[in-house]
């Protein structure tokens, strides 16, 4: 997960309030109670554990997008093809956070009686964190996987023009007593986001987050913004992103790449894709057995050895859960400038 | 892929001359002639397609796995679970390759059925490189999804015990016209095998590839080798090294990290583990649309402008498919250890 710099001013909130605040200003926006609560969730739930960059500091954003950018409000998916373990989905330019929710419920009832299911979304728009959907999963005694497509920010390995999505993927998968494993992904080395601050603060960039515009490394976060992030392992990461967004967007038929659009105009409205499957543990393995022996490899990370320095191990998602304990105990921070950007668009009474 | 130095005295040989020579190694270690072509097919599939890592290379060691370290050379995968969408095959205990190519086949004819399904494998050994199972997926028009358990070799972000391996997943897409999209990757940035290469030639390694056995970076190969494999993109590798290594394994009940084995006495006989996914595309979505768009993306890919000095643009599997064209034509190149190593096993006459 992103580790980011404490800022000064934060205040602390309870996710409960904050819930509340993210759902009002969503209903102002013309969503019903209930979607807009769920979109709220999810966003406070990545907040929640310690994601900020895909919690409620994307408010303002998102209601532009309901308000502007022409995402409907009161979009709903539905279940536009189904054959057996297979289901697509068309969000209705819904926020992507609901259709990707209805299609992971569909998709988990389904392996429910069939073991394994996979739902495709279309018709969909920015989905936030994959993680929210995996856990859905894990919930029910499954094993989770998400991925999405997303506006192009890196080139093939080689290359220099922006065509190929930083596509995340996040994978869940169930234990006993531990927290569940949670990966959750992109498979560029950083962020648009993250390089932005870099810049506004003015110091250089790790020699592996970016390319410039000619495609060679830069340590210059102006350069790199104008240039191409780098993605992890060189060609390995582009061929994953590149696999993974195929699977998010052409299987279901919604937009791939640069079809979608590009990083300055933002991305067509209803146009987005996702993919969420859900595997039944209980119909391959005893579910006991299995939750028993991710804990103990759970275990077997934390208690191994560590690099001179480093004061904790954690397996995927550990470091979150353990942030979740305590935001859940003393509230959860927010900076200065989310909580302005909230405030300017409902102001708490 | 890797790129391999181009090595002296090297032979070039038929496929059908190869396969042919292999496959009479394995029957003469006790295989079925069927069973023996088909583990002599995946090789010389692996050297077809420049992966010479995993091809022909190996049959000494494949054979003291049949001979010596007590792999049944005669033992049948069944399907010991079925359940809707969900298969578990037990290789009972025969080469990798058998079982594996066995529940890839069974996840197929589900998937065609179903739209999806996946089968676990436990009970295996070695099964080589995963893109040949996720092809078969492709040649019925379905996207095929492959992973395995490996032997540790990595430590979790921040550790230095070996405990995470490197864990393969390869991902293949049909395409119309063009090249299917073949992903086949570790999560590691090199390998033990490459690394044993720079070290016998006497030069440095790039200082992403190993850490030391303290968890430091290191470019001197022979500590390399002491110490432990760099996963791509730091924690995010290895996070999906985690991920897919327990969907590999545990869900199935083989297996996993640390239970296998380790580098220095090698894999337990039987207890290793794989999962197979096949998705059907036309369950989905009209199979021509997606098989054009496949192809326009690969188009877009090798059309797009190069870093200079770059020859040319692949999408995943593109540089691999132009090698098997080559090859089909001129012959598979052996080098002299790798011929030396068949002869001593069985001469061509």
């Amino acid at each position: 997960m992103a580790i980011y710099p404490k800022s000064e001013g934060e205040r602390r909130i309870t996710a409960h309030a904050l819930l509340d605040w993210v759902t009002r200003i969503f209903e102002e926006c013309g969503m019903g109670e209930e979607d807009a609560a769920l979109l709220g969730d999810t966003l406070v739930a990545a907040d929640m554990r310690g994601i900020h960059s895909h919690g409620v500091l994307r408010v303002p954003d998102y209601v532009k997008k309901l308000q502007v950018e022409g995402v409907n409000p009161r979009g709903r998916p539905e279940v536009v093809r189904d054959r057996g373990a297979a289901l697509v989905v068309d969000g209705g330019n819904s926020m992507g956070q609901i259709g990707s929710h209805f299609a992971m419920s569909k998709a988990i009832a389904r392996a429910r009686e069939l073991g394994v299911a996979a739902a495709t979304v279309r018709g969909s728009n920015h989905c936030g964190a994959m993680f929210y959907y995996t856990l859905q999963a894990v919930r029910e005694g499954m094993i989770g996987i998400a991925t999405t497509n997303a506006l192009p920010t890196m080139a093939p390995w080689g290359g220099t023009d922006k065509i190929v999505g930083i596509n995340p993927l996040s994978v869940a998968i169930p234990a006993g007593v531990e927290s569940p494993v949670v990966l959750d992904t992109a498979f560029s080395y950083s962020s648009h986001g993250k390089i932005r601050i870099y810049h506004q603060k003015g110091v250089e960039i790790p020699s592996n987050w970016a390319f410039d515009a000619e495609g060679q490394p830069t340590t210059d976060a102006a350069r790199a913004l104008e240039g191409l992030l780098q993605p992890i392992g060189e060609f390995k990461g582009v061929g994953l992103a590149i696999v993974f967004g195929m699977l998010a967007s052409m299987l279901g038929g919604a937009a791939y790449g640069t079809e979608l659009g590009n990083m300055v105009d933002g991305p067509a409205a209803g146009q987005d894709g996702h993919l969420f499957v859900a595997m039944d543990v209980a119909a391959f393995e005893d579910a006991e057995r299995f939750r028993e022996r991710v804990d103990g490899a759970v275990r077997q990370i934390r208690e191994s050895r560590r690099v001179e320095g480093v004061e904790k191990l954690y397996a995927p998602g550990g470091l979150e859960a353990e942030i979740e304990a305590e935001y859940r105990r003393d509230g959860i921070p927010l900076n200065e400038a989310t909580w302005r950007g909230l405030e300017e668009l409902y102001t708490l009474r």
